[in-house]
């Protein structure tokens, strides 16, 4: 298979590339990294990404923006910033996929643990990463000839969990390769429309 | 206990003020009927409507733009009209609404059937409402003075069931009178951070 990792430069990406070069071809895409570099929050640039990069089997995206803040400080704009880059940047990604991806190929997204465990701080990111998962479940059943489409829902990775502070307390971080099968079970399996919970 | 129903004017709105009025004082508001008028995309038209109401002892909102279209034909604007309106109008009345809410009181908003039944053309729809379930189940957590917020999930109504052509086929249509009990669920109760499925 041909994959195209979006975020393939970053934590949860460089382990998927990793687990999934051991048996595909994988283009990795970064926003300044990677062998293409794309801003998932402009479809035009996802337009032109996959006119280079041309026909793929799969499409996976650890990807997308979010805020993180107090709820008695948020203004629309906190909300803006994951609805702009974890979720339409990520939609954006689905929306030109559909026309460059083979028959039966497939669509991975990235949503977070927050949407069934929610985290104090973490309003704005827990609402985009659940329209992340509500559209993945809508897709699924639109998507054309044999098309599949599902989300990895990750918690918060040994690799990354000092950057959060106290953010995860309580959270078990696992390593990102655990992380990555998740994505592996999406992308070499057949099922659609799930959101497999990496935690 | 005084009650704010934005998109009280509505069908479902509608059931929620007769449900609700029977013990409550009730303060209805619509887009352009109803004693106040709100576009509640505008938080500044929330701040200005809440500031004129005062303070309350819970806000209901039925109301929120929506966009119902093939999957293939989508484009992110499609999925703006529903973010804008279903997601961040609810969102703006809510951080409005935590000012003016006298302690231990109460915000619901809606979401729809479409979040765990998929409906064919209801991406963009699905999108939205699960960003609307995701918000609630975090912002839950966060609330202070004990204030509570839910969403309630309705299926279509009897009533409007005529306006949706094919889109339902398959569900069992409630009438609202019926759905209206599941925001008294959340008005008159205790429980915070539910998702009360009106079908």
């Amino acid at each position: 298979m041909k994959v195209i990792v979006i975020g393939g430069t970053g934590t949860i990406g460089g382990a998927v590339v990793e687990q999934l070069g051991q048996r595909h071809e994988v283009v990795v895409v970064g926003a300044r990294g990677g062998q293409h570099q794309v801003d998932i929050e402009d479809i035009a640039q996802v337009r032109a990404l996959f006119a280079k990069v041309g026909r793929v089997d799969a499409v996976v995206v650890a990807a997308g923006a979010l805020h993180v803040g107090p709820f008695a400080e948020l203004t629309p704009e906190h909300f803006h910033v994951g609805l702009r880059g974890k979720l339409m940047g990520q939609v954006n990604v689905a929306l030109v996929a559909q026309e460059f991806l083979n028959d039966g190929g497939s669509i991975t997204l990235t949503s977070g643990v927050d949407t069934e465990h929610p985290i104090r701080g973490a309003v704005a990111a827990s609402t985009a990463n659940a329209a992340v998962e509500g559209f993945v479940r809508a897709a699924a059943i639109e998507l054309p000839r044999g098309l599949r489409i599902n989300a990895v829902s990750p918690t918060v990775l040994q690799e990354s969990v000092h950057l959060f502070g106290g953010l995860f307390t309580g959270f078990e971080p696992i390593k990102g390769s655990r992380a990555a099968l998740s994505y592996a079970s999406s992308v070499d399996g057949a099922q659609t429309g799930r959101v497999y919970r990496a935690w």
